[in-house]
């Protein structure tokens, strides 16, 4: 198993220490991550040293937190392979997916129009389209899942209609692991017209995204589960898209001149960040991006998945054990025990030092489609290896000994 | 000047400290306030040590992580007088402000309704209301200014209307810092059964608020100006009007139960917070609020209330500078040179490292009314004091030796 134990980035991250120096095993990554003392520093200093306001100021500190504050949208953008002026920042995904909903959908959608969701979508991905279609008169159609648990793109496209004005599905679903053919859905978008959001929030910290190469048309995550910190979290957009939609919310900064009579706007990215900024999470969110790239996602990508397959692997041995999702799955495992109910394993495994999620992980209609109320879920990150495989599969047998049951 | 020396707080700030250890001058906390040491080490443990998502994990990290944030919301309703499930943490005052305008103002507003706000009010708490006022037909008032630019309360008794749905003003002015009579505002707002919103972004870092006294029926205020971190601000609204919300950013932790066919949501507060909140944030906020309630607000305001009036007699004795405002200013002084632009007169001061701000102050309206396209002003927090002042006055004097103008 040394092969996993390649990276010992474990020391990095201070979240991962305990007061007693007990080994913890955090395999909740996919809630949100740890992070880097990097990132935690470039906080530190983003609030001390080197505080100040962006944008207005017009002294040397001001003008100098105002660079950082560009430099970091800058590294969002290059790191999803967009232009500068075509990230907006937000306090997270959720934030991102409902501004598009509010100037997008709401000015976009009417009557009869379709937006496609599948099941596996987060509840992100989900009420803000119910939110907009119950005010536009839009419906949303529900993609299905594959028998393995990916989104099935045969049954997307038969879905599409010439109305499907937008597609908005998870690059990377929060349950599951399943990895989108984003490439194919945004092909199978256009051939109606339509555009395709991808939620990647579980993409960005597990595989390398080029917004470019996949031809989409938003995409959006959140910094938290990014190695970045609490916050902030960002959206890009085609630059054509954002140039042509209203502004967000009203306030300082997204404006370009204020009269009681008529007020005029800020072009993007501007237009869509009134008041003032994360300051400090923008310039820490800058840092977790270094921190990951420095690392590389294909090398975190190949770590998880060997992770992801000697899980399943182990899991797959019991009988009593049912996994969700298809085996090439990003970081992320769920299973259920029988006779176990998902937070008892979880409560049992915390007991152990082991941290896992219980739960809908906010994706109910998945649930409902699983026929459960709820799956335990163990997520990797770029810390993880094989002693935390280790550790919950120990507490797993703990547990059904707590049960009574045997494994088959 | 010793007097107004009583508190020497500037070394728990590392944001006031140079590299080169000469003294700064930072007199633009209107603008953004500095940061204590424990607000920094509030953050850095959240981030690392103590970090875990809320709300959601069965282990006991997680647990503690949401007794944290909870204990930041119930400290913030505690700071302002309100109840725990009458706080919706935001991402600062704009944000606030917005979700009022969209969740109350969309829903309860119609053609003819009217809505009132004044001459000083910041982009933050007109362009809102300009964007509800043009979805739903309703009309803004606009309050006029006392001479000496306080908000007047005569020409408002005259301006409210059955009509009149809300009222929504500045607690104090961000360029002027004239003090509302809050309580006399709400009894005018509620005399016509209009309610009211106050912006208390310049007011909570400097005078004491209590929601219940005054009796309004909306508070917004950011932590970045009450020497808090960036990210996170709070709205207070009364139990029974939020109760009557419909949701804002859809997303997770804000709903009940989740089907494609139907979504219901979670009670307040948690229906106004979708997706994974600004935890670190709420936890940083809290160790802000703790220190400033240690030092005192009535403490902070009588210092303040001392470097302004100081401020004020110095520039008064000017012939070529403009003072704009009361003389009862909460920490808050504008003001212009003849001759010299303010943005002329912020880069010198730069030079000799006086922070000031120089700008239109996300306020065009009020310098519509001053007839000035921008002012320079100065602002005063709790680590403020004389020096800060006669470094200012000496770049005063350098500015003009530099614009050969003499004092009259």
């Amino acid at each position: 198993m040394t092969r996993t134990l390649e990276l010992s980035l474990r020391d990095d991250f201070p979240g991962m220490k305990t007061p007693d120096g007990a080994p913890w095993h955090y395999l909740d990554t996919a809630a949100t991550a740890q992070k880097p003392q990097t990132v935690i520093d470039a906080m530190t200093r983003a609030l001390g040293s080197d505080y100040a306001t962006v944008h207005r100021g017009v002294y040397a500190r001001s003008a100098d937190m105002t660079l950082r504050y560009e430099a970091a949208r800058r590294r969002v953008a290059g790191f999803l392979g967009g232009q500068e002026d075509e990230i907006v920042f937000t306090r997270g995904a959720t934030e991102a997916i409902n501004l598009v909903a509010q100037c997008w959908g709401m000015t976009r959608l009417g009557e009869g129009d379709r937006i496609v969701l599948s099941t596996l979508e987060h509840h992100s991905n989900i009420v803000p389209w119910q939110m907009v279609a119950e005010r536009t008169g839009a419906e949303i159609d529900v993609c299905p899942l594959t028998e393995s648990g990916e989104i099935d793109l045969g049954a997307l496209e038969a879905i599409l209609t010439p109305r499907t004005r937008l597609v908005a599905l998870a690059h990377v679903s929060n349950v599951l692991g399943s990895v989108l053919d984003a490439k194919r859905a945004a092909e199978l978008a256009h051939s109606v017209g339509a555009k395709l959001l991808l939620d990647g929030c579980q993409a960005a910290p597990r595989i390398a995204v080029d917004v470019a190469e996949i031809g989409c048309d938003f995409y959006v995550f959140s910094a938290h589960k990014l190695y970045g910190p609490t916050g902030i979290g960002a959206l890009w957009a085609r630059a054509e898209i954002l140039e042509d939609m209203p502004p967000y919310q009203g306030g300082g900064a997204m404006i370009d001149r204020v009269t009681f009579d008529r007020t005029t706007y800020a072009p993007p990215p501007q237009r869509f960040e009134a008041g003032t900024p994360a300051i400090a999470e923008a310039v820490a969110l800058h840092a977790a991006i270094d921190y990951v790239e420095e690392i590389g996602l294909d090398r975190i990508h190949r770590r998880e998945a060997e992770l992801v397959a000697r899980l399943r692997r182990e899991l797959g041995k019991m009988n009593d054990v049912t996994l969700f999702g298809p085996a090439e799955s990003a970081g992320i495992v769920s299973f259920a025990i029988d006779g176990v109910h998902p937070h008892d394993l979880g409560t049992i495994l915390d007991e152990e030092g082991v941290a896992i999620r219980a739960g809908h992980h906010c994706a109910q209609p998945l649930m409902d489609h699983l026929g459960v109320t709820a799956t335990a879920r163990a997520s990797f990150g770029l810390y993880s290896d094989d002693s935390d495989i280790d550790a919950m599969l120990a507490g797993i047998e703990r547990t059904r000994r707590i049960f009574g049951s045997s494994n088959g």
